[in-house]
């Protein structure tokens, strides 16, 4: 019993370990993780703004313009997922995104999926329009558990 | 001679308003650039920390993640040059890079040329280590003169 239990503590850390490897491996503080992902979703948002005044027609539409933003989106979308590493709580949180991986994952996996599809959508207003809403559905889907706005 | 002062003058403004054109539509105001460039380079800064960590060995060789981050630092490498709009002044700034159009687009095209060979050098730490020199060296070519840091 007491070596089940000495077997069972060890996988624990081990497991507390690998967790928390990648985080430490990217941002020695905290701090570091939130500054990062915040920087991260500033830049996605500014260019769903560009693309949203073209949708909504506040904005010529501009194919190039858009297909760019539409990459920069893609590649944001990959990032802020690593930087959240247990305890790293900020302005605006309203869940633990830490607490509960699998979920959290799911809501990732969604964003990634509907990102993927953006920059050959942004070829037209017509394409662009209905992907633009359904990457914008993908970030509510986060936002809806995990934010405060 | 009033009739050439006046064309002058139009002219002046139709300049002044195009040359301001691209800011005005991506940034409604100028903090709202300040903050978009500032993103920017925290998460260019952030990889550029993490192919330095492998470059110096301080972190194991991981080409696939090394690779991406040098396509992070290549997107990132494409932004923050439209958000330096006259008079977006902010801390760290030691030069005005909206004063000077042609010396900043060059250290721009610089970096840009130097940021595109970096997905493929970081296939190997032989061809990352110079690749991301070189890149550093761009980096700093503008810090030299437009950067407190």
């Amino acid at each position: 019993m007491k070596k089940k239990q000495s077997l069972l503590c060890c996988a624990v850390i081990a497991a507390a370990v690998l967790a928390a490897a990648p985080v430490r491996a990217q941002f020695a503080k905290a701090e570091d993780a939130v500054k990062y992902r915040q920087a991260v979703y500033t830049v996605m948002a500014n260019h769903m703004g560009r693309l949203a005044a073209m949708a909504k027609g506040e904005r010529p539409f501009d194919a190039a313009a858009a297909q760019a933003s539409a990459r920069v989106i893609e590649t944001m979308s990959h990032l802020p997922w690593e930087a959240f590493p247990a305890g790293s709580t900020s302005k605006g949180l309203k869940a633990e995104p830490w607490a509960d991986a699998a979920d959290y994952k799911a809501r990732a996996d969604r964003l990634q999926g509907e990102t993927a599809k953006l920059p050959a959508a942004a070829a037209s207003l017509e394409t662009l329009r209905p992907q633009l809403g359904a990457t914008g559905a993908a970030c509510k889907n986060c936002h809806d558990k995990y934010r405060n706005i």
